[in-house]
């Protein structure tokens, strides 16, 4: 009940002026909106970095529209109607929209020569089908490619994508920091059955390399039980038993990566998953969690036992829906106070600063800020990536 | 989830200066309140045009009193009491008000002698009961009659009157306009049960016309099945055969009017319905839906059980009460863009500019202005009605 | 639904600047925060005077730190983890905090040689148990001795304590104003059956005395049934009869205390009721209600079952808990209009005004001011209280 200001609007480090100013998540991107199988005939309504569209499906092509009528202010989806091929009617006077153009070709209550038709365009946006999930691309410059924003390995023949898109509490930036964030798994996670399987260290010191688009967190040293001076020795792993023999030291190399807008890439033994957060609103973002095997045949339907088995309901359920999802909801910055494993963090932003579609790329500066140098800590590096 | 303004704090047009400020309510005329058949010795609160009042009776008379104790803010009708006859007393500290004049006459706690007595007058407000309705003005100059706010069928004595109150969300002046707008009856309500019986045309050409305090719909031109360029023809009745054997054309001429400060009169076959906006706050109202007929004797029970047989499920309910609110609910002005059937809303909004009760009305400006003109069709001609 | 201001966020009185700036409370005092019995080794996180604070306990003695971690905002009470004996680490990443002293003294997931431990601090407050409660001291001042805040009762020997803590709506001011007020009892509680066993004045003339550091109601004049003019008798004890049979008017001399922070003493036959109004933000407060009789051996079992058989659900339950709460939790001032037994909240926003701790009291204007003065009244006296 403390009184609290929504962290989101204000600003989260002085130096980073274009990502703390992307409350709203940063424009000029493709997106994943919802899975192909969950449109249909039928308008969806969906917000996405603070902007409401209508997703309607015709003839197998899907489409976006602003969701907002401007005669009146109703969203199209409410109460939606379809008269005629390739067009959306507002269900309250009838407008009618062409899908693909936005133009207004009819209003049907003013008869066929109302003269308002061809005066009224509704704002279209792009949208392509890959993957299994229907991606919309948010901003004012032309469009690239969508294949420009998907990880390259969802496009492959061979992949087999199983995952769930959930619309959770939290600001987005907090959301994809927790994902980059190298010092929290080891601690938080610790206590899942997840981590039964795995051999957890209780620290690590890393630097970051940039791998074309992305940056990829790598260990530089790593501890294990530990003396804290003063305190006594952690982790003390009552089951090392249980641990031991299921260890094995190849399934705890996960390799992390992290790229624009906003897209996490875990690399697991036998299996990738992506994680990427999608900006709803100031207080919310879409989690889009997908578990990716390259393989086909029976392996295949291995694959998606597996995920079901136990990927489904551990890995996104308790780990990344339940501890994930509680910190990122309760995180409450400015002001914070960072330290040295953050440098996963301050790198991610310099990426977004320095790299993020859209405007010129302003120079960091570098005058002292409070807040968002990491603790004695190397500085976030000069990053090179394929924008 | 996108981040919007409430509408009804903003302009909608730049030429309806009175009407744009009227956010809650025309003030200085009669509305009604509730059911007389509500109110009884227990006080009741509501909130009309932002002011909370207490109705209570007393040996069978209807008396409305500002809802706040002055003494400690809290509203009198919160664990009210009854002491003394023809007056009501704030259950925290006995403080006694006379329901006519509303002056303090005791303040129990502090003996008979309390100096603050006499010294404090609750406001009061004229309260009047016809047609099975409470009616109380609220306003700052004399109030006239009541019956110069009733619509002077409801007090004819074969005047057999059923109805229902709702309070529901969204601005009154979405709820007004919504109920004399001239299009979108002829498409939103086209799928209600209650348009099986009725031909419905696509499109209407209308002009205003004045009668008394009322300002009459008048249509010129209306289209029935047309072929829209481009697109095909509208509608095409999959159900015509049906409708042919119900279609009396003589059913469908309704005829609808509005007056001041936001009543609706809409003639049908046989019977009227009345329905009356009232503010309660900026965000939602009071629906007042009466049906009348003008009977006696056997067919009084008749139509009672016409009313309760389809009327107020199918009228009052489904088309008024489930598409109309749902378009009230959601409606989202400023900014708004008319078109040619717009001009029943234009034209009520002059006569609110123009003739609405209270201060002088001033000279609507003939400047260019955005979001109020209708497109492309006549302005909103000046109106003469009876005050 | 009337708009409605935060009452207190306003000014209650022009002339009592300081207590009109304590909407969060008076600083620099202990506040009972929860019983005893309730605070384990799993964090417990409550809200006081708008701070939000953990408690925790820890062989056997309470810690209370601020609840918040600064490396991310994640309050430390959100699965929280205790690794290392008088410590507590935040769930997300491991920070550890050493509970007397706040200091950082591990960020696990950095390593033993982490350079910011030694380097952030941890906001603790000082805090005692006695009475079978938890007590904080919130402020910026030295801490006095707990024994300063606590009515000295509660620690005799003999006191067998009962009670209950409830969080309530309505800002602790109108808490204490209501508990003191001298008008509402007589009035108010008039039905509930508390009241049946007593015989209850109409109206009562008082002054205030002091007593230590208590404010004392004295009445100087009380009226029984009473005839005010224009009006009739009041009351007009339906019940007198049985009233006549229990009455003992020994029984109705309850004397009535006040003292900073917020206390109130009433001096039943035979037990004293003590409420504590702790400010937990703007718009709620805790009530902690304590009925103490000073005994031992059979008579204090005998006292725990009068406790349990009407006091608690009569007492503390419909009269304090359901009439004063529900004109405490619609008191909405300003404006107020006080009037003459109001002298009792005058005099205690006096006291608040000149005796708090924390800053040099200024000296009250002398200046007139609307809202604040008692209606025809005697102005509040000048009080001589121990700090």
């Amino acid at each position: 009940m403390e009184q609290q200001t929504s962290a989101s609007k204000e600003q989260i480090g002085s130096r980073f002026k274009r990502y703390n100013a992307a409350t709203l998540g940063l424009r000029n991107y493709w997106y994943p909106a919802m899975f192909s199988t969950d449109l249909g005939r039928k308008p969806v309504s969906r917000t996405l970095l603070g902007e409401t569209l209508m997703f309607v499906r015709e003839q197998g092509k899907a489409y976006a529209l602003h969701d907002r009528c401007p005669h009146r202010g109703i969203p199209l989806s409410v109460d939606p109607r379809r008269e005629f091929a390739g067009t959306i009617s507002c269900g309250y006077h009838g407008w009618t929209y062409d899908l693909e153009s936005g133009r207004l070709v009819a209003a049907i209550t003013d008869g066929p020569d109302s003269p308002i038709c061809g005066k009224v365009t509704q704002r279209t946006y792009p949208v392509e089908e890959r993957a299994g999930l229907v991606w919309v691309y948010i901003g004012e410059e032309p469009a690239p490619p969508v294949e420009e924003d998907i990880p390259e390995e969802f496009l492959r023949e061979d992949a087999v994508i199983k995952g769930v898109i959930q619309h959770r509490p939290g600001n987005w930036r907090y959301a994809v920091e927790n994902g980059y964030d190298e010092g929290h798994a080891k601690y938080l996670h610790r206590t899942t059955p997840w981590m039964f399987f795995r051999e957890l260290p209780s620290w690590t010191r890393i630097h970051i390399e940039a791998d074309g688009k992305w940056l990829i967190r790598v260990a530089d040293e790593v501890g294990w039980e530990t003396d804290y001076p003063g305190l006594g020795r952690w982790p003390q792993n009552r089951v090392a038993g249980i641990r031991t023999f299921w260890k094995a030291r190849g399934r705890n190399a996960t390799e992390i990566g992290i790229r624009l807008p906003g897209q996490l890439r875990v690399r697991n033994h036998g299996w990738t998953d992506y994680e990427i957060y999608v900006p709803v609103d100031e207080d919310t973002h879409l989690a889009v969690l997908m578990a990716v095997r390259f393989t086909k045949g029976i392996d295949a339907w291995l694959w998606r036992l597996r995920y079901w088995a136990y990927i489904r309901w551990i890995f996104y359920g308790l780990l990344n829906g339940g501890q994930d999802s509680l910190m990122i909801k309760h995180t409450q910055i400015p002001p914070e106070r960072l330290y040295r494993p953050d440098i996963s963090i301050t790198t991610w932003r310099r990426l977004c600063e320095e790299h993020a579609r859209g405007v010129t790329p302003a120079p960091a500066t570098n005058g002292a800020s409070h807040g968002d140098e990491v603790e004695e800590g190397t500085p976030a590096p000069a990053i090179a990536v394929r924008r």
